[in-house]
């Protein structure tokens, strides 16, 4: 791209890391953020992540606008900001659900301008000060209702997210919203419940810090996100999250009831075929 | 030390870890060692962890030897490895488990030759090619019953153990197995029901490729380990696993019945409280 002028919804650790590397890429960049919150504002002007602060007025100079804000929120602010864009803006979003945040533009007569995202990017942190410079670099991005999105616009997303080195994918979004059920949202509450779980027996903090290796920290890894982006994100995919969760239960009542019944054969067999799982996964790190 | 032969009872990631380290530490050592699979000896010679294969008769010359096998195999080794020691060898195990393998010693003559050890240090992959330079570097290593081991003998240990870069923490095997349950069993079963929960609704297996970000990675990381090393843990502490396998259910169960019921504030107000989990752990890093 010749010259960009990149809005930026919310301007915490996504759209943070995405103003870093396209600051990084390309020569003639302004970056204009909007924030809830004047501090969080202030804290991405203060480490360089923005140039400017924006309103929803002047999101009509815009190419392209990234909403990177709680899914609720995207779901509730995306019309407006839809309303406010120029004739040939992009706006994305970058939301862990896609129907909700779907169904909330569909009717809207600049629907056309719209590109549902979701890239599979991140870290348990959160805020301005969590933005990483290529966070973006070799991860997937799921695009949902493509053929919804004009394809002059289409291609400029395309452009965008390959010169920040990411992998496309294409996916409905009821089809993204129980896959990334299993994959990403239930991950988080099995964190969070294995977090709960040790504090409420270790009130000798000490004992938790001296014994906790590895395996914990990282099984435990995720119970440091934020509940001001999750709990939205459970409650836009309820039922999903909610079958995700019941079926883990149910595995974790079997597994119990064979211990107590003490067939650790069924149990070496069960672990055995879990074992598959690193043929699976990409190589561990984040 | 001036010079130390070293006996490993299995030559898998954790005594070949040992012996990469005490090679480097150390000029003068000799590493021999046992393995009940032909293939795994041979294995560790051809990568020069040992130099030597050995036999239970000559534990009678050894310096050291450390016992790093199943607990289950501890336990039923153990006695018969002090029946062939030397009358100033030190032995010491690295089992998940202390109750049991101390009890296996409880009432052997050479009882005070033996330490009880777990080192806090691992991965999720196990055998000789999983043995990694510096694994137990900056690592805590819980020593159990330290009164019953013979005190010039426990001056070796923590020599050797501080020449590793070691953290030395003492705890009696009850309160071991007990907190460890929680630290650390808990998160192999979470890991595994997860990875169990997902393979089994994501016959796609395309589907978890693409879309499992850092997060599930990480949470799902001790899925990949060994049942042959992880089933005699939960076997050989059953009851602790089972406890904090009850307690986590019931805080799922929990979890499960606020987002039915919609209570979002309540599991905002959880997932802050749990938050605090980022600063009794150390840094994340494996």
């Amino acid at each position: 791209m010749e010259s960009l002028k990149l809005g930026l919804v919310g301007v915490g650790l996504m759209n943070g890391s995405l103003a870093l590397d396209v600051k990084n890429l390309y020569n003639d960049v302004e970056v204009y953020g909007m924030s809830r919150r004047q501090t969080t504002l202030d804290k991405a002007l203060e480490l360089g992540l923005i140039d400017y602060r924006a309103d929803m007025h002047m999101l009509a100079d815009m190419d392209v606008v990234a909403v990177a804000i709680p899914v609720e929120a995207t779901a509730g602010l995306l019309p407006q900001i839809l309303d406010h864009i120029g004739s040939d803006t992009l706006v994305f979003d970058m939301g862990s659900t896609k129907v909700a945040i779907c169904e909330a533009v569909a009717q809207h007569p600049k629907r056309n301008q719209f590109l549902a995202c979701h890239p599979i990017a991140g870290t348990e942190f959160s805020g301005p000060e969590a933005a990483l410079p290529r966070l973006y670099e070799g991860k997937v991005n799921m695009l949902c209702e493509v053929e919804k999105t004009r394809p002059d616009l289409v291609s400029k997303a395309q452009q965008l997210f390959s010169d920040l080195g990411m992998v496309l994918r294409q996916m409905n979004p009821v089809d993204h919203d129980r896959h990334i059920a299993y994959v990403s949202h239930l991950s988080h509450i099995t964190s969070f419940m294995l977090g709960k779980t040790v504090m409420e027996k270790e009130a000798d903090e000490q004992s938790i810090f001296d014994m906790a290796g590895s395996g914990f920290s990282s099984t435990v890894r995720l119970a440091k996100s934020s509940p001001e982006m999750w709990v939205p994100i459970f409650k836009q995919n309820k039922e999903n999250v909610l079958e995700t969760l019941e079926e883990y239960i149910m595995n974790l009542n079997h597994f119990r009831d064979l211990m107590q019944s003490d067939d650790y054969e069924a149990i070496t067999l069960q672990m055995k075929e879990i074992n598959n799982i690193k043929h699976i996964l990409k190589p561990d790190k984040h």
